[in-house]
């Protein structure tokens, strides 16, 4: 019955013949596992461009069309649920091909013994998120495993959304002389997850950033179209976001690290533990590249949005060390930041 | 940080306060959580809908949209494997609506320790199903649970397709003197899952039907456009979807058990386990109501296709008793075909 005569693993999948954690991290063990063996296996071009959504046309209408499955731990986190990030995080997807996210699908995967009242709470959150952001939950499916072989509840959204024509945003549109935006503070999902999970406080308590970025998206089209890359930078965190882009794009990038909005809460907790803010997931925030020309503009712009108030420049795209990130370090220093292997912190979403 | 106050949970969920298997099962248990719990969460017309599709329109185009996640166990069974029957499965339930699959999403849920050559080979057939069906996995993500959270692999698949314009194909459209037709032999998915699962023997060995559907929707669309209601009698079987058709259309359903094509060694198998084909899950079986009058020249289109040469007419839909499913015996009496409870069979797909 299984016959796997036909499949040859290259290199460096054969160095973990099993499922590690870190295959799941966002970082170099998921980049191979998507290179190595998804792609092989789908042969689909729209696929290989690797960007937070798949760009399709259909009857003439250009659709932004993402999926993201959710197994964060644990189900309820300070200022969130599985329920909203699940939903936040498909339309915050969406939203990075600069789409307007139009309709949801919502499939449950439940642990035989899960409470229906926690299951309840999380429903309830999808819908006042998804009423949030605008979007319909239209069609869903619910299946049951046994105990001990799930844990509560795992969420797969997917969704889709409209283009508008004649937009073109995408990771591998970087282009030198470009400048680099953050939308606001760094570190804080992944930090607020830490905290309840470890059991850890670290003076001001840490809630999620987690939130729908398609209004913010909106309010930055409307100022200019000169944005050529989004990306919201989850998994992996800021950096691992910077490499995709400057290997998509093949161009460096280059940030100035004191630049980088951190909170004193993350930097306190990221140094107790030894975690690099640049490496710990978002879940409402964003990287755009723009013009030169135009970052100025974009930046009051997203000021002026609730979800922008922190944003700041924190690099350029070069044409120097194209694939590469570095870091101007606080004391004068430059330093690479590369995209880690595996993962610091399993299961963030 | 846990606030249930505003959540009241309407009879009769409160008889169960946890998940059991059964609510994963497609039948009342399944039904009640998506009427009682997510629907007033989502709040959407068109999820109150219940296809195995959600049709919306966007941009002037009519999308069919749905997802499913798969859990089946064991990940490896006679005919196929957890991954063509991803594919297959969300492919089929794009078709109901009469639409043709084009782009489908991947999500996988890995298990810490899985061997990435399984995960190859269920790779390897999703992207054959998604080329034999003519759909492109244009995106996807990969998540990894601890060792004893998961299963191996979960997948969760999406898609679209677009609806041709003028079709209209829903649950809720089956009319009194409809014909009921069936694709082909039916219970050979579950029969086929059970006996691997189970190490049973029934004398010839039972391989699954999971198949894609689109091809055969398309040679009977070519045929006749009377066709009203179209549906994949998966979880819960045959009864559990033409009970959820007289429910949507408020009609009744009248089949004649003798008609209905049950191959000898599912029949044999059904026996001993005292399990009714009526209820075994099906992959790659279509159930269809139909104009009277285009009945036969549909029958004759279906059979001439390589996956409907046992379509059979099992039955017709009535004015009488609205909602309720009947079925005349072989020995000449009638039964009431309700929906189950649970489930026969949990982790069928």
């Amino acid at each position: 019955m299984l016959d796997f005569d036909g499949w040859v693993c290259p290199a460096p999948l054969r160095d973990y013949p099993n499922i590690v954690m870190g295959h799941g991290g966002g970082g170099k063990l998921s980049a191979e596992l998507v290179e190595n063996l998804f792609l092989p296996a789908f042969q689909s071009a729209t696929l290989e461009q690797l960007g937070d959504s798949a760009v399709v046309e259909v009857g003439g209408v250009r659709l932004a069309f993402s999926t993201d499955s959710f197994v964060v731990r644990p189900l309820f986190f300070p200022g969130g649920n599985i329920g909203d990030l699940a939903v936040n995080g498909t339309v915050n997807d969406i939203a990075m091909s600069g789409a307007q996210p139009r309709y949801m699908s919502a499939g449950f995967i439940l642990e035989e013994g899960m409470p229906i009242i926690q299951l309840a709470a999380i429903a309830q959150s999808m819908g006042a998120a998804a009423r949030a952001a605008g979007v319909s939950l239209v069609t869903g499916d619910t299946k049951v495993v046994d105990r001990g072989h799930g844990d509560g509840v795992y969420i797969s959204t997917s969704g889709f959304g409209v283009v508008p024509m004649g937009l073109h945003i995408g990771p591998g549109l970087a282009r030198p002389g470009d400048v680099v935006i953050v939308s606001g503070d760094i570190g804080v999902h992944g930090m607020a997850i830490l905290s309840v999970r470890e059991g850890l406080e670290f003076g001001a308590p840490l809630t999620t950033d987690c939130a729908a970025l398609n209004g913010l998206v909106a309010a930055m089209l409307a100022c200019t179209q000169a944005i050529h890359v989004l990306r919201d930078p989850t998994r992996g965190g800021v950096a691992s976001a910077l490499n995709e882009i400057a290997a998509a794009s093949r161009v460096g990038v280059r940030i100035v690290e004191r630049n980088l909005p951190v909170p004193t809460a993350v930097r306190a907790a990221c140094e107790i533990l030894g975690l690099d803010p640049l490496y710990v997931a978002n879940e409402g925030k964003l990287l755009a590249f723009v013009a030169r020309d135009a970052a100025e503009v974009l930046l009051e712009a997203m000021r002026a949005h609730p979800l922008g108030r922190n944003a700041a420049i924190i690099g350029e795209a070069i044409a120097d060390h194209p694939g590469m990130v570095v870091a101007r370090t606080s004391i004068g220093g430059t330093r690479v930041v590369d995209t880690q292997v595996g993962e610091q912190l399993p299961r963030i979403c």
